[in-house]
């Protein structure tokens, strides 16, 4: 089946509907409609309006409320833990965040962990929010566990991402905004949906052995952490996806580990909770907190046009500064609109029709 | 040849007699000593007293500094720059986090980024500094040029490695310590003296092409970042060591990227600098700046004890915890002594006769 392509605007429009019929304040289903389609504009597919029928079934599950008081449980001067009150985390998150960069205005740096939270979208988005503040931007997040640690059969982690967000001068900014897997669930998708095998080292089976069926998960296979074996240092994308569940949970308040309650409503979330919710983790760091903020970007621009200058290995046009891809992806889909997978496209539609709406 | 064993306290007491030959204050030679020789004891030999002689070259090509007047150059209630003033790195490093910890104490956290330092031995000895303050402890730092980004030729970021330590209640601490390539240079010494070669995924040759020769980094080779290919996610590999080296050199006003002076002391510094020295960064947070310590430590506890009893696949006996086998190796090494490569006692003892010491 072929992909259609659809506006900017259109997809916008549509999932803010979707948002206010499921009882969002009209601002909560502004924000949370935009988190959601910068996926989409960036081309990570997987975290973008595919998963709105998703939310909706959440909604529908009384796992999310459309009307929470988020609100600050605890803090200090530079950090704070908010409880998210089950609300979409495409709305806790950007106001978490929010806080973080207020944290920072006044003291330099703010950190804030969340609990009782759900699926945030993509990192990327909520660490930029920094960059308009001449701050770096920090964001991360636990999810329902699908990674084997290194040497276990059994999943433990999500993909738990970690993103950064560096302001630059003439430069566009930094934006790393990664999985700390070898491959993000969404690569999986794409190979199921094409029939196609993964690469060796992205997975492993139910007896822990390396397989190549992108169905693997389905039957106790597991995802492996970045690094793809010990040999080859799988042993620290387990550390970095350990820190985000540690720091996104552990520290607010919400559950970890095999415990993170899962993001199709169709499984429930584990009977012996150990903390509320999902949990994400946010940073804001003032650039003038360590020197000013001209001088920085200055060398920042520096810094990325030297890495771009580099000597490319043979069979490759250019050496990539993170957030390039995305930022060139956002610009044609801007201009050339989004295209979707036919599965999303019934599945909108039959989205619309229940709440009565076009698509 | 054998490989000898020294027990801590000789080897200690040769390293501090050595800082102080070079003129180091007494207190500065016995921190430098600790921090030098806990690489040696958690296992970390290539950090360890094995890079002496390095150091002592390196002050004696007036590269380091034996008296630096460490300050604070620019500030916020939870940020810091400081100038090492070209002081030893195992003595500037842990001043560096000391700051972190009070800002911490005052603020909720403390990120210190230091420009004009050098080598400060394993990044995990920092990070735990912060473990006795009921903190999380980070701490990273650039290094030398030797990994080239993902599509390129050219050598532009060091190992950089990322150390986090996480405080737990009955379980020993989470400690996680990791260059950002797919294996540390360290190892690739080791195959080197052993004479084998190295797994593919960990180098390339000068022609960007996959390299077994433990020996490529002399001829134009380099490390990979972890991930080891595109398709494996050495692009997430490429975006940590480059925040490492944003935060700990852009951040500060040292230099970054193919800039980053050699250890070496044969071969000179770029003529044209971009800032001063090598950089580092180091993070404290409270963990009370989040939820009340003991509750945040019965979860770290209940973490730790869950990931310890996941099934491990066949043929391995248990599944990890970050810090367990460096914990392990220390306990081990200060009862039956620290192992020493013969070349390293060669070389110590060409130190002790210079300096009119025993060995």
């Amino acid at each position: 089946m072929k992909e259609h392509t659809y506006s900017y605007l259109k997809l916008s429009e549509f999932t803010l509907d979707i948002f206010r019929k499921i009882g969002c304040p009209e601002e909560d289903a502004k924000l949370a409609a935009q988190v959601l389609l910068s996926a989409d504009l960036r081309g990570i597919d997987s975290h973008g309006i595919a998963r709105l029928s998703g939310y909706v079934r959440l909604w529908e599950a009384k796992r999310i409320n459309s009307r929470p008081a988020i609100k600050v449980v605890h803090e200090t001067p530079s950090t704070a833990v908010v409880d998210g009150e089950s609300g979409l985390g495409l709305v806790v998150a950007p106001r978490a965040m929010e806080i973080a960069i207020e944290k920072a205005k006044k003291v330099g740096t703010g950190w804030v962990s969340v609990k009782n939270s759900n699926h945030f979208g993509i990192a990327g988005y909520h660490a930029m929010m920094a960059l308009e503040n001449d701050m770096i931007g920090m964001a991360m997040t636990n999810a329902s566990p699908l990674v084997a640690p290194t040497f276990s059969l059994e999943r433990l982690l999500g993909t738990n991402p970690i993103a950064v967000a560096i302001p630059a001068g003439d430069q566009p900014p930094f934006v790393a905004d990664m999985a700390t897997t070898t491959a993000a669930n969404g690569k999986l998708e794409i190979l199921q949906r094409k029939g196609k095998e993964a690469p060796l080292g992205w997975i492993q089976n139910k007896e822990g052995m390396p397989s190549t069926n992108p169905h693997e998960l389905k039957s106790g296979g597991a995802l492996i952490p970045l690094g793809s074996d010990v040999e080859h240092g799988s042993h620290k994308g387990y550390c970095l996806g350990a820190v985000v569940d540690i720091f996104s949970a552990v520290l607010s308040g919400a559950n970890y580990g095999p415990w993170v309650p899962p993001f199709v409503a169709f499984l429930s979330p584990p009977a012996d909770p150990v903390g509320e919710g999902i949990g994400h983790f946010f940073g804001a760091m003032r650039i003038d907190g360590f020197r000013p903020a001209d001088e920085f970007k200055q060398h920042m621009d520096k810094w990325i046009t030297r890495f771009r200058a580099s000597k490319p290995v043979e069979g490759q046009d250019r050496v990539l500064i993170p957030g390039d891809p995305e930022r060139e992806t956002n610009t044609i889909r801007l201009r050339e609109g989004i295209p979707l997978n036919p599965k999303v496209v019934e599945d909108l539609t039959e989205l619309a029709s229940r709440f009565k709406l076009d698509f």
